[in-house]
């Protein structure tokens, strides 16, 4: 047995209990009785240790050194070794005792944020939040010494391979330059169409959860390696071949439902898309946040809320709740989906708008990480970057600063790859849709397979062969940028909105 | 920290490792999807290396034998190291590679069982099969050179701790010298009475499950503790304070899934009931298969077979599905719940012919392991009891000695505890009906209560404090034998029949 093989043994093992605590968070989100909490934190913990334990065995980097100097393995091996180089070096950079301290520091301001947010008062989450924010720093400066990058970027790596601060700055700064103006433009626009017949319910869950599965089914989800269930929050999880998404049914309004089974059918498209080959191995894993969340936006926003995927979608809603009339037409529901409004709430915004909230985020938390802010001054930061971003400043922290859960469960650096995945998705689309004329005409007539076709062979099936940049190098001609992503929104909000 | 404390500690870790891998393989049976097979296999595979290593750590011999010399510690500490010291003779006793051979042998046996059985031709069976046998034998012999028993005791001491095969014969020899007679009296009895009208379906799965539900609400099923769902073969399982029972169903015949409800419900509430404070150690599980049966089978044959049972679940029946007339009566379903008739597969069997079948395999499987019997015999020797135990001999090995799983399996030693249990059922709930007058009138009227809690002090929430003997003499007053068992039989078939 080769040193690469004895490594990709050992990573085997690592991905069959990585794929048992998969299914686990699953079940806990989505079957568990509350009841049994306590059991399954203390099973989740014993995984979590024995994986560790696995990833720092110190046979590992006795391996990887005498396979990275055997002779040139094939296309495949080497990135498999470059991946596990990569999540070795993160892996043993942390000190165990470090690692411990965050995880309680974590669940202490998680629970402290509940009671601070239903408060709407962030000086009571403080103390907590600056001791998670300290630990982070912490962990940030421990991973970045052995990445040769600064702390934020090392935490920005932890969710996509490779990223840096300075890049994202200046994608930031364009999209954040052209935000406020277009909203403005748009505005003028929206305030001139017909406004749209509400949809009034109830819409049974059953025919709901039918109609998910169908539109699963047309965008080529394969259900005999995947399931959709219910949670409170949308996800896509499980294990390798075994990918499970979730949504949850509101019978007043389908569309939260609908649109959450196409987002996470999107993610769902690229785990079960992955080669099989190497499944198992770092190589055969999706990229990195910010291109697992570019497939779950390509559909939901680059193809339901284009004019083909509304020829699609409309005739099927009728159909499922049987009714007809001026609301449930193609043109409505465009006009439903592109709908543009600011907000003091991230998870409630529309296309437009969101990146905002993203890009607010971002440049807060990579102050407070890079020690340009202190958490004394968060609120007023959030409210001044409110009003510079989106015109509008929260009433009060709830709707500001204590929404989100991300920084209390110490995801810094976790939001940026959410307007890199729209910026990508647009990218891609338009690629996509440049090489193969039939995509859009197809999603017209619930034909996807032209579109997941183009998807299969330039992303899905590559997993983390290619870094990120070579990746959508490769796919659309170019690394990423701003410009297709602006000349979207222009498009779909300026010219074609009617 | 104590070696108790450690010792205790380590098998924490053990349970929430069993506890994950119970979680994985209820989602393997009732949720996942079939192409995750594979994944989920080597998942499964990993976990139980983890677990084996755990239970083999050198450490544990130490901490074990320091403990047991300390000073004194309370019952439950000192029977919880009685329990340590059963489980690490058992699972040490085993060269790894001996428990390799037999579950690589196990796989290709119940495969070639599969395509044996559909040819209903044992000879295609038989070499696969001795290989199993042969390796059953050695494990056997390991396990009973630790324990100082012969081979097939060792196997029964896997499923019923401390159970001797010579005490078993008698319990059954005199089963067996009764049933035969006993049965011919119950079809004079029942060729006098009248036939039940049939109950015409379709009886929709929504309606049968939400009586299901009902009817577990009423034993005192803990849904914050537990779930019901679908599998092809229904089973309770899970994991500690989550306790997971399935079902099937069939809509031309509710019958079959309601009793499996109540069977696994009995299954349920011993789980359930488990105490809580030694939940995650040894000394918290059930005491063994037998106990365990008894629980289930109490349910469902003592309780939802007598007169209250069905006064209780007749009405239910007719709300449910919205009908009248003979066939619904209390009295036509208790006929239809003790209706008896010979018939060749165990598992459609009633409850008086159920123990001939059990005796017949318990007495082929002891003769095998023992040497006392070829595989090449099986056969004849089979339909031979048959003949001599329920008067009728199988057509073919397929309605014969092909039909169960368990010695393809390499379940050995499992058999005896079905009926063990259904003797141990009547036992305790004869003294538990004199104990508590209120237990049947309750039935009769919907409240549980003055049954479970009976059985929650008496077997329930001691775990595996006790001994079994011990355990069922403090229940009832004495060790297990067949008088009671043999009086309920005929109370119900001859006394109680009309």
């Amino acid at each position: 047995m080769t040193a690469a093989d004895a490594l990709f043994d050992h990573f085997g093992r690592i991905a069959a209990v990585s794929n048992a605590i998969g299914i686990l968070q699953w079940d806990s989100d989505a079957m568990m009785p509350e009841g049994a909490a306590a059991t399954r934190a203390e099973s989740m913990a014993a995984l979590s240790v024995i994986r560790h334990d696995l990833l720092t065995d110190p046979r590992l980097a006795e391996w990887l050194s005498a396979a990275q100097t055997a002779p040139a393995a094939g296309l495949w091996e080497q990135a498999n070794l470059r991946e596990i180089a990569r999540i070795l070096a993160v892996e043993t950079a942390v000190p165990a005792d470090l690692v411990a301290a965050s995880s309680r520091a974590v669940s202490a301001c998680e629970m402290q944020w509940r009671t601070a947010r239903a408060a709407a008062d962030f000086a009571m989450l403080r103390p907590a939040l600056e001791e998670v924010l300290r630990l982070q720093r912490e962990i940030g400066a421990a991973k970045g010494a052995r990445l040769g990058v600064c702390p934020y970027d090392a935490l920005l790596n932890d969710y996509e391979p490779g990223a840096r601060s300075q890049r994202i700055d200046a994608l930031f700064d364009d999209l954040g330059a052209f935000l406020p103006g277009f909203m403005d433009e748009v505005a003028v626009v929206q305030a001139r169409r017909p406004q749209e017949a509400a949809l009034s319910g109830p819409f049974a869950t059953a025919t709901q959860c039918s109609l998910g599965l169908e539109i699963m089914t047309a965008m080529g989800f394969d259900f005999s390696r995947g399931r959709l269930d219910i949670s409170a929050h949308p996800f896509c999880g499980g294990a390798d071949n075994d990918v499970r998404i979730t949504t949850r049914y509101d019978e007043n309004d389908f569309l939260g439902a609908l649109l959450g089974i196409v987002h996470e059918t999107g993610h769902a498209l690229y785990e079960q898309g992955r080669p099989q080959r190497w499944i198992h191995q770092p190589v055969g894993q999706a990229r990195g946040m910010s291109v697992h969340e570019s497939q779950s936006l390509l559909m939901e926003m680059q193809v339901f809320r284009s004019r083909a995927g509304t020829a699609f979608l409309a005739p099927k809603l009728r159909a499922a709740f049987g009714r007809t009339g001026g609301g449930w037409s193609a043109d409505a529901l465009w006009r439903r989906f592109t709908r543009v409004q600011p907000g003091f709430i991230r998870i409630e915004a529309d296309e437009v708008t969101y990146p905002a909230h993203i890009i607010l985020r971002y440049r807060l938390e990579k102050a407070l990480i890079g020690g340009d802010l202190s958490l004394a001054d968060l609120p007023g930061a959030w409210n001044e970057g409110m009003r510079e971003l989106l015109g509008i400043v929260p009433p009060d922290d709830r709707f500001g600063c204590l929404q989100d859960i991300h920084w209390p469960s110490g995801g810094w650096g976790y939001f940026p790859t959410y307007t890199l995945g729209a910026m990508t998705a647009a990218q891609m689309f338009d690629a996509a849709c440049r090489a193969e004329p039939e995509i859009l005409p197809g999603v017209a007539k619930g034909d996807f397979a032209p579109l997941t076709g183009w998807l299969h062979t330039h992303v899905h099936s590559l997993g983390s062969l290619y870094e990120t940049d070579m990746l959508l190098t490769r796919a659309t001609g170019r690394p990423l940028d701003a410009v297709v992503y602006k000349a979207h929104l222009r498009r779909r909000y300026i010219e074609e909105a009617v």
